[in-house]
């Protein structure tokens, strides 16, 4: 077994505390990481604060690590001690199913995810990100490209791989018009890899706060949809918008905005369920769409487009003592565009 | 001018009543068609009653059409007097947007309906098919099949093209897993053409009342909703659901039933707009999209595809004495599957 240090959170409203553990002996395709820096998610305050009412504690979070491979199961031949690598949303699958055949483990029945709920032995806890060493087996462990720095390459483990997904998915490159809807940590990843794949992009922010910084990071447009006339301005607009906020919004006002068989996809829900009027639908063929992080494979393509790119987050670099207070600041929106925790301040 | 006879509403709380009025001389691109069969579907209700609010009188209702040609313009050249006919939904369109260009005549800006709203001219209120003759120009004059009969085949017209149309669009086919929810005029269109795909086809309606009439038209797999456990054992089945049916339904609990990357496709407005969860669009990348009826073109192929597969409507005829009391029928549901009106009841 490794010891290992991190913060965890013992219950929904206990605060990040310095929490004592170890990390499992290496089985032969197990690689032991040596965690440099990890960053935060929505999904971390979530979780950490049972707003998703399955949270299991105590619960160390933390789903866009980065580091260093320490050491290597006897199986293992993809990497070696000193590579830079990466591990987001999930640890393993069931491996067997179609879905994870085709390599959308995302998409998996039992997929064992980083953190809150339990590794395949069914007793262990998995344990995140905000902790100095994990143990995952290869199969889930990705490869950082040299050139990207490994503090702000953290967020494209989730941040990257959730609007990197969709992007593909639904084809965004040379001739699509797309929107994007928010310019918080998925968005301001979602601007820039549709930039680099050749779309041509448009943000949708509530207000002309983020106008300069959307321009900076590469948007081609912005339109604030608390000005008046911006909807009706818009009107059959863009092929493709991809909703990154998940809070209440009138979902019939962006799809207004889709050209005739354009989709809109959603990535993050909402408090309260949206009313979909069907006529926002039919007229137009529109399509109303989902996406879920990606598969590994794709994590890895991601990775590799990111680093043809040059594309890494925009990342402000906290010790692991201001996670907590940085969970505020996120839910205020303060924060451009993702908080990385540098774990050597847990050392 | 040609003088017509029909039958016409004058206001939305009025009885469809005989009604006399004049067809225009023919222009150059026009057919003038001897209408003898003419289906009646609900939307015909919903805008002879304004439910949708903004019906004009008086109306001459119907969108159903078939007939023969009795005379052309002098710039005609595709059709002649003799021939089998039929004219549905549209009777023109602007012919210069993309939509328009692309053969997707459904979705221009300015399309003209068959009944309530003006023809190009701007002041000449285009009237429907319960009527003993109809001018439209070529462009929007379809052919019928030989083999098919002209009463049977009339609701193709709509219910044909609005059920085809978008499975041709989302591809149902040999190795399609459809699921048709409801089993009326469009549902036991969508059954038949979907068999004749080659689909694997489930219809879900709510009770088992319909089940034997759904086996009969060729559906494999029946499943009456109202029963506890339908939705949990048949979730993740289908590629591909096609919600015919216009009343208050929880989408999220089909939703669920789609595979992964299925998608469900809306073809009527419920009078309630539903909530959509994320999660169900998140969680399996699902799809839920809408669709019009069909373009031009399309719906010639739809007639084609019909003539080889002789595929027709399942139709009561009624004179169109009927017509009125048959809206209460249609309204309870009480039609096998669609009430035609036979024009020779009007002469």
């Amino acid at each position: 077994m490794y010891p290992v240090k991190s913060y965890a959170t013992l219950g929904a409203t206990q605060p990040l505390a310095p929490f004592d553990f170890s990390r499992r002996d290496l089985k032969p395709h197990d690689v032991l990481i040596d965690i440099r820096f990890c960053g935060i998610c929505h999904t971390d305050i979530h979780q950490v604060r049972n707003e998703w009412g399955h949270s299991i504690y105590p619960m160390v979070p933390g789903h866009e690590i980065t580091g260093l491979v320490s050491e290597v199961g006897n199986q293992v031949n993809t990497f070696k001690p000193g590579d830079k690598v990466g591990v987001g949303c999930m640890v393993d699958s069931c491996r067997t199913c179609p879905d994870c055949q085709e390599g959308l483990e995302q998409f998996c029945s039992h997929p064992i995810f980083t953190y809150n709920n339990y590794e395949k032995d069914g007793k262990t806890l998995a344990q995140g990100g905000y902790s100095t060493r994990i143990v995952v087996d290869d199969k889930f462990v990705l490869k950082i490209p040299q050139n990207l720095p490994l503090d702000a390459a953290a967020p494209l483990l989730c941040a990257g791989i959730t609007t990197y997904s969709p992007l593909r998915h639904w084809k965004a490159g040379k001739g699509t018009n797309l929107g994007i809807i928010g310019l918080g940590g998925l968005g301001h990843m979602a601007v820039k890899i549709a930039k680099a794949m050749g779309a041509q992009v448009s943000v949708l922010s509530h207000s002309r706060k983020k106008e300069a910084d959307a321009k900076r990071l590469g948007a081609d447009h912005y339109y604030a949809t608390s000005e008046p006339g911006t909807f009706e301005k818009l009107v059959k607009t863009f092929d493709l918008i991809i909703c990154t906020v998940s809070v209440d919004l009138d979902w019939n006002q962006y799809l207004a905005l889709l050209k005739r068989d354009g989709t809109m996809v959603i990535l993050g829900a909402p408090p309260k369920a949206p009313t979909v009027s069907a006529t926002s639908l039919i007229f137009g063929r529109h399509s109303l769409a989902g996406s879920l992080i990606g598969g590994i494979k794709e994590t890895q393509q991601m990775l590799d487009f990111c680093g043809e790119h040059n594309i890494v987050s925009d990342i402000e670099l906290i010790p692991i003592q201001k996670a907590q207070e940085s969970y505020e600041r996120i839910i205020k929106g303060d924060v451009k565009f993702r908080f990385v925790i540098d774990m050597s301040s847990l050392k």
